[in-house]
């Protein structure tokens, strides 16, 4: 047996403090744009950005946070939470985002359960932070990412320090070196919003966080430039905003940070006034921004592509931004323990030739993984099933940004070395993912399976439904048949059941059709805006059960 | 101190063999197209190469190879050669890579210091490996790319077995799982071309190729998509090709392989036949291919950019490219201690809002460095200096993509942890480094230095120059002088010495202007098609001091 031959390569771990030091050095002057919650707009460079994170690194040390000790941050997209993304990390200790639209409960427990040493917070969430200081006692102080001049008056609630997030970075003079770090350590931790029991932590490395970073700014992935004007819709407390505060910096692109005003208004006005050229989000927030493009016939004139993901996005908000408004819309899919990416729906030269229905219809899909991730889906009996396009399973995915484990939990979520994602998807011979549920919301009829979300297109692609949910309900017959639950448009106070279930014929396959269509004023949705089926699973939990056997029986 | 935290994700090692897995699997339909030795055109898709590259492993170990132990490879741009850049390090031997254009003494020291046990060859250098066999005792036996009915008749010559590559591979099934390896074990080898000494052998890990592959596919670095065509003219048996086969399979790019005839010709017809999106070579093969635009007025219908690096492009040339025939040059600069790609010369936005004089001028430098590599120019006394555009001084790299030490050297060449190139360049505010020249060719006048590049990059661009050098000659009052060697043009005959020295006035200092020119029929180059200056300054070393005393005297 030969004697191992290691490569002679520079031993240079991926440290997150790279992805900064590399923007302050070769994109200097490229600049970061917030909206502060102050209301006026805040402009700074890379190279501003990375001295105030080594400074930030070093009032942390005066404080005595110590290597892997957890920080949280409550706070909007802003170049003080961008500073925070460094200078945390980057001296070694772990940045932890913290949803503020969880209940307090839910955030409480994040804390402690993360036990935060430090949580830094927008003053918008000073009454927040009253509420939670007191359950929250291995806190040793808030900081305020304010000024003296904006600190809130909180301190009779808190029993520990209100700090100054400006008087501390103030106080250090910058001369500070980034350490260099093992690359396995953790960086951020980051929750799942788990609809479903206590939420989970995911806990990055610094490596996985710098091949995410690598992952996402690729030409097929994000495709982030140092021509590109890149505003993240998505929060930063959501999955490191989908990677984007770490590709920008990496590619040297400018930065548009839109605070916590993500009207169809203020953010269409700032895309243009910053020339954006991408940006990313969920998709309801699209449908605000389109909302408002229709009511005030604007047009953009920078935007040219934009990520959709976080849930399916809907045909017809794919088609009205490539049709209406001449921006690309990239689909994605990935999810907290992804990182979160992990496909993207973009043709290859050969795909980009097909007739326009075709290249269409792969683009609804949520595409292939970027390299780096490998997927597959299995069956119930846990092998896998053939890439055609047909047969649907439970997916699995691997890759060095996907999670071993949750946060303080020594067992394995993994099967078999892959992470089960709880999503249920074809993938076609060309490698496309296409998500045909979440695998707790597929509908079982009969012992087949019905793929919610392709009821729900259906339903949303009628001019006067304005959302809908097709959840599945206990049948007697069946196991369970598929309810729609639906919010209709103003202007479509006229429809009615049978209306809408005639609009299914030819669109699905005939036993794809729900039994009922209960109209509501409103649906529930978790604290990160996605539709909670789970509470309307309980609330409809008996709804074919309670209907007359005449209308139950359905052959 | 707390306790070192780890990120919890998995553990999944960097592997070469992950590249061709993801676009077998992601881009399997796409093609790989190859000019094969034998003329004719071959097709297939990555699915076929990674069947292939498989069974080439199973081979391999049926042969033998145990992991770590070296292959040799001395072939062109063509599908078996890819085949062999996956399989052998992907069942984890090390994939040596060898310059065919080297004298035969110095690839049989190549052969013998890396110790290669098999060596893959493509049968054009039959007779090279006859007369490199007897030389080579350890080499087990010499594999010809050909299939049984095209192998060459050199047993007599061979004392070893001489197999056939085709027969090999038809024997194996397939059934092989790429072995998941330890990511900084060695996967390429590859040894400086060396203009003084023996070649020196750089040891690329597979760490370091899948992160290379990331930083090449960037946007702003060759910017590789799914949508390319990609011929890489820089010859596989040279660093890799540049990371072109890695970046091409990480993004699901079509390849094309242009074998070995690389004239302007031959170029064209196949970047026209496989419409060619994206190309990179050295300046003189884009000589060729502008010559053969020219003579013969065709245009590119598909290519849009090219990389050209391994020399200092001329100015004139990016100009023609992008003037004439509107094809995006991209500059760059590395080397084979950089697996090779450092920086490249990209504009971000701002960059590219200047007047286009401007815009020209950052674009004919090298650029600003990948993300992951970092730079800085340091003075004869090892200090730092300023990144002000105007300092020069010796570069130094580090990155995990740098080499740390050469093969089978225990001595580091490293300085303070940093590699120096043996570049001399300025970097200016922005980052954009420009190579001034290498340290070794750099004219030191009265303790001042003098880019010898530049004097050349002035030269060239007179009509009638078709080639000039520019080297330091000992002068008994400066200590050096700069002396240009020049090929006049078939249409320049009349250009003269004095003509040509009138030329540089106001285009560089007046003291940089050389004190003299020879003309001469053609210049020294070296294996890899270099100009040796090395061998210039021999046959000029004495040329000032044996000018009468008046001529020499210059103030």
């Amino acid at each position: 047996m030969t004697k191992p031959l290691l490569g002679q390569m520079m031993d240079v771990p991926l440290n997150v403090s790279m992805l900064i030091q590399h923007a302050a050095r070769y994109a200097g002057d490229t600049e970061i744009v917030s909206r502060r919650i102050e209301g006026d707009i805040h402009r700074y460079t890379y190279r501003d950005c990375e001295n105030r994170a080594r400074r930030l690194a070093q009032a942390l040390t005066r404080l005595g946070v110590e290597p892997s000790e957890r920080i949280g941050t409550l706070a909007w997209n802003g170049y003080r939470h961008l500073e925070a993304y460094y200078g945390i990390p980057g001296m070694g200790a772990v940045c932890h985002t913290i949803n503020p639209r969880l209940f307090p409960e839910q955030i409480a427990y994040i804390i402690n359960d993360a036990d935060d040493r430090y949580v830094l917070f927008d003053t918008t969430f000073a009454p927040l932070v009253a509420a939670l200081a007191p359950r929250c006692p291995n806190v040793k102080a808030w900081i305020a990412l304010a000024d003296a001049a904006h600190l809130p008056s909180i301190e009779a609630s808190v029993q520990v320090p209100v700090l100054c997030y400006e008087t501390l970075v103030d106080a250090e003079d910058g001369l500070f070196e980034w350490p260099v770090l093992d690359e396995r350590l953790a960086s951020y931790l980051c929750y799942t919003s788990g609809t479903t029991g206590n939420p989970k932590g995911a806990l990055y490395s610094h490596r996985s966080v710098v091949l995410h970073a690598y992952g996402a700014a690729l030409p097929d992935a994000m495709g982030v430039s140092a021509r590109d004007s890149v505003l993240p819709v998505v929060p930063m407390f959501h999955v490191n905003a989908w990677g984007i505060p770490h590709a920008a910096p990496l590619s040297g692109a400018k930065l548009v940070l839109p605070g916590k005003d993500l009207d169809g208004k203020s953010l269409y006005e700032l895309m243009e006034a910053e020339r954006v050229t991408f940006s990313a989000g969920v998709p309801t927030v699209w449908m605000g921004l389109l909302a408002h493009l229709h009511e005030s016939g604007k047009r953009f004139t920078s935007l040219a592509r934009t990520v959709i993901g976080g849930s399916c996005c809907p045909p017809a908000m794919l088609r009205s931004f490539e049709d209406d408004y001449g921006v690309r819309v990239i689909h994605a899919w990935g999810m907290t323990e992804l990182s979160p990416l992990g496909t993207l729906a973009r043709l290859n030269w050969a795909q980009s030739q097909r007739p326009a229905e075709e290249q269409r219809s792969l683009l609804e899909k949520q595409g292939t993984v970027i390299f780096g991730v490998d997927m597959k889906i299995v069956g119930e009996d846990g092998r896998e099933l053939p890439r055609d396009g047909v047969a649907f399973g439970d997916l699995h995915v691997r890759g060095p940004w996907v999670i071993d484990r949750y946060f303080g939990c020594d067992a394995s979520p993994l099967v078999a070395g892959w992470f089960p994602t709880g999503d249920v998807a074809t993938i076609d011979p060309e490698g496309f993912l296409h998500i045909t549920d979440r695998s707790k919301d597929v509908v079982k009829s009969g012992g087949e399976w019905i793929s919610s979300s392709e009821v729900e297109n259906v339903a949303v692609a009628h001019p006067d439904v304005a959302e809908a949910a097709c959840i599945a309900c206990a049948h007697p017959k069946w196991g369970e048949r598929p309810l729609l639950v639906v919010v209709k448009r103003a202007t479509g106070a006229s429809l009615t059941r049978d209306m809408l279930l005639a609009f299914y014929e030819g669109k699905v396959a005939k036993w794809w059709i729900p039994d009922d269509v209960v109209f509501v004023s409103e649906l529930p949705h978790t604290a990160t805006g996605k539709l909670s089926k789970m509470r309307l699973r309980e609330m409809f939990r008996h709804h074919y059960e309670q209907m007359l056997p005449s209308e139950a029986a359905r052959d």
